[in-house]
């Protein structure tokens, strides 16, 4: 079994009307006076980290990209729960996850642990409380909003790459939490630039029914000698969102597109149709 | 680093106050009107389950064990998200899932798939509410408490070693969830018996401050010939108790002895002193 073919079985199993189909980043969980969000993202060596990086880098990461699905829906972190596979560092886990959870203001909530041999993978839940409902997902795009990009793309690979001044992008990369609450009472759909700009936009058009009409010349890239590889590559964590033209954002963000109605393809860029998610950035399931 | 020190290290740590310390099996959250109860439990090839165990049981198991922890807290399962490291049978481990979610009426609220290779291990969150406050945890064993067992323990044991009519105690446990929601205002302490009799009982008394007085011929265990294996061995996911001798219990249990202020251990056996966890059950951190 694949994993798109795996995430397609997950979808016909029982799910909760919050599981929003698992078309989300997130789960959305009214519950009583309070609107709890939901993610589990895991990290797996060879996939997401190297067998030779920093594990206080990836602890952090593992921290810093859940805390991301939380910052694109608006939600406050409330707490997490690490799931840890035993082996190599342990101690430096330890010590990434201590300056993150302190970075982040987020205590931790519980856990398991358990040994490992081979190439490990770890889990980490994170659970928020929305500050704004409803809750932003992708799938609010409407024809005539604007679309925004809080920060450059790019950072994230040049700093895979050894760029020093880029690499804090890659290593520790930052939820953007505070915009996240922000900008969530104003979106009409958000999402975090995890899997790359292109193939993000994509998803927030599928999800929304509509097209994102992309302006090459508007969108922040931090090499713009290498643009396609910047819209194509993933890991920036910046906020992808829509917002009605009226809308007066609290939060500095670049305009970079328009939202239309679908037209012959959820995304086009500089006028180009681009309607094959395969080229459009990473997608590891 | 082994996991013990981890876990000791994981406590030292930026802890939600609702995570009682890492000492109890659940975090429990207070959230506006509601009580939520969260846990996060893996399991691993090798550690857990064989390398051939047919992964339809591992996705059952990986839900029960995850829903008998919220059964021990009294909680109302809301849902759960699966982090899944992919392989061999990833058919057959939906299918499991499947089978449980609909046993237990617990929805897919969310997860995340990687790609493996070597021994895998997977991982589930499961989110409940809790049906009443306080929600019970291992610390409220009070002298004069009669201590109780849902059910025999032992039968996970027979059934890993073959034995037929077992088989689906350890292939396919059921968190006794009504159970616990029933007892949940009636308990001083609770817990599942996941890692063996003795040792849970030597953790309700050591969170406690008190010793567990045990009858050993009050306890029901599913082979009197080896009784002594029976209360050290785990799986078991009946539910351990303590309450007042004045309750009158809503659901039917088995009286296996009395709490007392802490004597010379914090756990005896037909009189015998306990001290040495070690040899009370299964450990794996």
């Amino acid at each position: 079994m694949n994993e798109p073919d795996f995430i397609a079985a997950l979808r016909s199993l029982p799910l909760h009307a919050g599981a929003r189909g698992l078309m989300d980043d997130c789960a959305v969980l009214p519950l009583g006076s309070e609107t709890l969000v939901i993610t589990h993202d895991m990290m797996a060596e060879g996939t997401h980290f190297r067998a030779d990086a920093d594990m206080a880098d990836v602890a952090w990461k593992l921290v810093a990209t859940n805390l991301s699905d939380l910052a694109a829906k608006g939600a406050e972190p409330v707490g997490v729960l690490v799931g840890y596979m035993m082996g190599r560092d342990d101690a430096r886990f330890i010590k990434g996850l201590h300056e993150a959870l302190e970075a982040f203001g987020t205590p931790l909530l519980g856990g398991d642990t358990v040994a490992g041999a081979g190439p490990r993978a770890h889990g980490l839940t994170a659970i928020g409380r929305a500050t704004h409902t409803p809750v932003p997902a992708r799938s609010g795009a409407y024809p005539g909003d604007h679309v925004y990009l809080t920060g450059p793309v790019g950072r994230a690979m040049l700093g895979f790459e050894g760029v020093m001044e880029h690499r804090i992008a890659f290593d520790r990369p930052a939820p953007r939490l505070a915009e996240g609450q922000a900008l969530a009472p104003y979106v009409t759909a958000m999402m975090d630039v995890s899997d790359g700009l292109l193939l993000d936009s994509f998803r927030i058009a599928e999800a929304s029914g509509a097209t994102l009409a992309l302006d090459l010349e508007q969108i922040p890239v931090a090499d713009p000698a290498r643009a396609g590889q910047c819209l194509r590559w993933g890991d920036d964590y910046e906020l992808l969102f829509t917002a009605p033209p009226s809308a007066i954002l609290p939060v500095a963000a670049h305009r970079i597109g328009t939202v239309t109605p679908r037209a012959d393809a959820p995304l086009t860029l500089g006028g180009e149709l681009l309607g094959d998610p395969a080229s459009l950035g990473y997608r590891h399931g």
